[in-house]
């Protein structure tokens, strides 16, 4: 692993709420990294008509989607094209841990949507114990063993690709509808999951009509719940629980958009997107304040 | 007065939190009155440059006000220009009173600013006996008395204007810069206010310099503090409280965007609008089952 780079805040998501943040930053002159994807959000990309968006009337996700990032080019942010699989409190500071690398930060944003969609029966006490939720981390662990993937979108495919390479075997059980051909040493298996088990660590899947007992699960979706992403980290009916200034149960990490709860809507993402930024610049400033009285 | 009109909702405000609201209603088929002004927003259309608006790179208040107003346009809303004096909540319903008109509705979103400053001393206790918000509701009481109008704005001198056909001296007590020639009986006064006092009534202004006894006083702002605007509303530091539904701590009467508190900016403001909108529509739903089961 390569020395740890080190930034103000690090922003987890980069639909309305992760952008506007990056914004409100920039503009503040804080460094950060944005965790993202090209497309911005999957979600808005694909919204057929936007008529709330309070500026651009009857505007297309599409649109809206180009608009952002014109206005992100236009102010010089970058985001990084990575997968954030956990965000550690450490105290007086934040790692921020991905693929093949780890961030040291000052402050988090979690701007991660909803789209992670219900646990598994068992998953949660499993995670870290033969359970993934990132092929390119956890993969060398499986070299020449068999393992299963649980793939909840397209993007599953291309770490099954990379999974075949190494595993002896990868049973891919896909979430959601397509015509699969991955390859020789890869079985789809079209079943109902019920549970996944194991005593200290995970043992099998149990389908509906059959168990699968494997060396390694991954599970691939869009987001990782919040409470998995960060330990510690509070959260009620799937979102994350912020106060009235958006700031979490752990001091410096803070949220915004959907995860943080209804209504979802664009605009409401990007409003607390500014919120939770400048909430955190106020975070940054008392720290240093209270850093040079020691 | 005329036969009090009826809506969903009434929207107090047409900046960035009360247009955004409005937008959300209309979608979801509310009916609605929203009060504001032609401008939307002094504040905003005053703005040089905005760069964490998102979706509008480095725009000005100016064009950030007129893509807001093709946008109400297209979507067919139209702002009521009407002053709100004062909003009461009547239990089941809210009457909302303005220059010569009321309005019954079921819901309230406050979204009124913060341009409203300090009170004077002595302003509180005596309004509605003496002191008034409102050349044109309460200046016939005072025809061919003498008053004083302290004005804040620009908008304060047309009802100097009004009042001095009215009144027959008007002292004119000037909170902004400016030359004015306001007419024959009017004086202008260019002196601080210490205090307003009174005993049961309003009885004179204390300036620094001297004192005046005149009849009445209007006392003219942008917008009027909220606390006096809705009598019982929970209000801190000149702020409205709200819970995370954007929920007052009078049953059926939200607030967003600055009149809620810092950080102030636009796209929070719009953000707000929608949460609280959306809130206020749950609010109907739920009210209309309710009395269905009565």
């Amino acid at each position: 692993m390569e020395q740890m780079k080190q930034y103000d805040v690090a922003i987890i998501g980069s639909g309305p709420a992760g952008i506007s943040a990056a914004l409100n930053l920039k503009i503040r002159n804080k460094s950060f990294v944005i965790f993202g994807q090209e497309n911005l959000s999957n979600k808005l990309e694909l919204a057929p008509k936007i008529d709330n968006y309070l500026g651009f009337p009857g505007i297309s996700g599409k649109e809206l989607t180009n608009n952002f990032k014109k206005h992100i080019d236009d102010i010089g942010i970058k985001i990084t094209y990575e997968k954030v699989t956990n965000v550690y409190s450490m105290g007086s500071f934040f790692a921020v841990v991905c693929n093949d690398k780890s961030y040291k930060v000052d402050a988090v944003i979690l701007a991660t949507g909803v789209n992670y969609g219900k646990l598994l029966q068992g998953e949660e006490k499993l995670v870290g114990r033969g359970v993934s939720y990132c092929a390119t981390c956890d993969g060398p662990l499986y070299k020449g063993k068999e393992v299963a993937v649980v793939g909840y979108n397209q993007a599953s495919l291309e770490e099954v690709d990379y999974l075949k390479g190494v595993a002896s075997k990868v049973y891919f059980v896909p979430m959601f509808k397509g015509q699969f051909s991955l390859g020789d040493n890869v079985e789809v298996i079209h079943s109902k999951i019920k549970s996944i088990e194991g005593e200290n660590s995970f043992e099998k899947i149990i389908f509906e009509d059959k168990e699968l007992t494997v060396s390694g699960l991954f599970i691939l979706r869009d987001s990782v719940a919040p409470d998995v992403l960060m330990p510690g980290l509070k959260s009620a009916d799937g979102h994350i629980e912020v106060n009235r200034n958006l700031e979490t149960n752990i001091k410096g990490a803070f949220a915004a958009g959907d995860c943080i709860g209804k209504p979802y809507g664009y605009i409401k993402s990007a409003g607390e997107g500014q919120i939770a930024s400048l909430n955190a610049v106020s975070y940054l400033y008392e720290k240093a304040i209270s850093n040079k009285n020691k």
